[in-house]
């Protein structure tokens, strides 16, 4: 892997090529982007140059697509003709059924591999790219077969996700996305709901911490999440609706001791979680 | 006021103790607690001395109840022969409604005023409190009638609340009641719904930050809540039932724009708070 091609060059993007200089790359990085965001990465170090999608797909070994997911759906289309043989083309798209799907139909003249870091900050952009980002992070690869992981493109990217210190999970593409419409999408529409709910409540100011831990994801941009909404839709009305049957449980056992499992089960997934945080 | 007697010498008892002393207040504080909150009180210089409730009551012209509401509620039931007529009888717990009503029944021969200090940490006991636990945070005191604030007891004590950095708010126990079933009640249950939803979920440990955000409040026990949730439990359920509302129209527009006004509403909420938070 000699020369690499990030596509979207903001926090991901950046900091994907921040790392990759970290753990001892040496071969060159092309940035292609908005010229802002190649101007940031540009200055944080994370690009050696930036160029227009073809000049930088010619010599890529490796193409990082780090956009939102309807302009990496949209790149997925147009790439075919630009890419060399042999390369691999990944992303990192916070659903992965949609854009695997059109990556087949697309994507014939080299490898296509699905990806998700599951890593983020609270600020966007190149200017807040961090090379330790991916540290001990989960890194999802989706194939659509596993025999797609013993490529050699794909062998030496999985190599390089090491060594910038991402922990690899391999998940079937839909099983990715259910998994995520239960652990981040729901989380992000129960903070978001509530944060609604409670918009025309007087007297907001008199609250809590815990409020405020609740209504952090509730700052998130609609802009954000459309995208995955609209590529997750049904796993998420799934999941919105384990959520609303839990919540009428809990409303019609406020006063009897079948609430107290309820509170054992949440404090017990709470307790997991935390858990695999500090492994 | 030169005797105050602190019943439960938790977090917020002893915070209430040291708060006062660390203000200037220079009388003695009696604690009514167990012998092993008497003895963390006493070693944080939060009271002066234990007693047994009767002998700690017998000169007290504050008293503070701050245990949980179900002894709260029992303690109110017994004290009206203990107190000393001109004295205030005061309270932390976290619903009003019921305690006011008992309070009323019960003490006569001096004055009750209702009260919540929404001030916590996650820590409890004597050991974690802290003389500036209630500094910039909100105290809720929920008179029966507004003119009970303006007895000589009440006045005195509400400049002790201001010395120590309190921020007074005057609420009516049913409208205190309603407004932390939506700020506090529900984010709490949301959390642990939220936490219970998932504790089936297969591979959760492949998540990200949001959804630790979203279930610290599902690592509370029961036990801290049981009281809470059955001494406000039809202002709890309506709140459950404008949120399950909500969901279900998240649900069912998933794929609309309608989502946008529901995340401008949501965000524009958590903004409110964290603006209210920094005054």
């Amino acid at each position: 892997m000699k020369t690499v091609a990030i596509v979207g060059t903001g926090l991901i993007g950046s900091s994907f090529g921040l790392a990759l200089r970290a753990a001892g790359f040496d071969g060159e990085i092309v940035g292609v982007s908005s010229e802002r965001a190649l101007a940031g990465a540009l200055a944080a170090g994370a690009i050696d140059r930036g160029a227009p999608l073809g000049d930088a797909l010619v010599g890529a070994d490796l193409v990082f697509l780090s956009q939102t997911i309807g302009r990496i759906l949209d790149t997925i289309r147009h790439v075919n003709l630009m890419v060399k043989p042999g390369a691999l083309v990944t992303d990192a798209g916070s659903t992965k059924c949609e854009i695997v799907d059109v990556a087949r139909q697309s994507i014939t003249r080299c490898q296509f591999l699905g990806g998700h870091p599951m890593a983020g900050k609270e600020t966007r952009g190149p200017e807040s790219a961090d090379a330790a980002l991916f540290q001990g992070r989960p890194w999802v690869l989706t194939p659509d077969e596993p025999s797609e992981l013993d490529t050699e493109a794909a062998t030496e990217f999985a190599d390089w996700l090491e060594r910038i210190g991402a922990r690899q999970v391999v998940l079937d593409p839909l099983e990715h996305d259910r998994l995520v419409a239960m652990t981040s999408h729901l989380p992000q529409l129960a903070s978001t709901a509530l944060g609604a709910t409670l918009a025309d409540t007087r007297g907001t100011e008199v609250s809590g911490s815990g409020l405020i831990d609740m209504t952090r994801l509730a700052l998130s941009s609609y802009e954000l999440w459309r995208d995955i909404l609209a590529t997750n839709a049904e796993a998420i009305e799934r999941a919105l609706s384990l959520y609303i049957q839990e919540l009428e449980h809990i409303r019609e056992n406020l006063r009897t001791r079948q609430l107290q499992e309820e509170f054992e089960r949440g404090a017990r997934l709470a307790e997991k979680l935390r858990r695999a945080r500090q492994d």
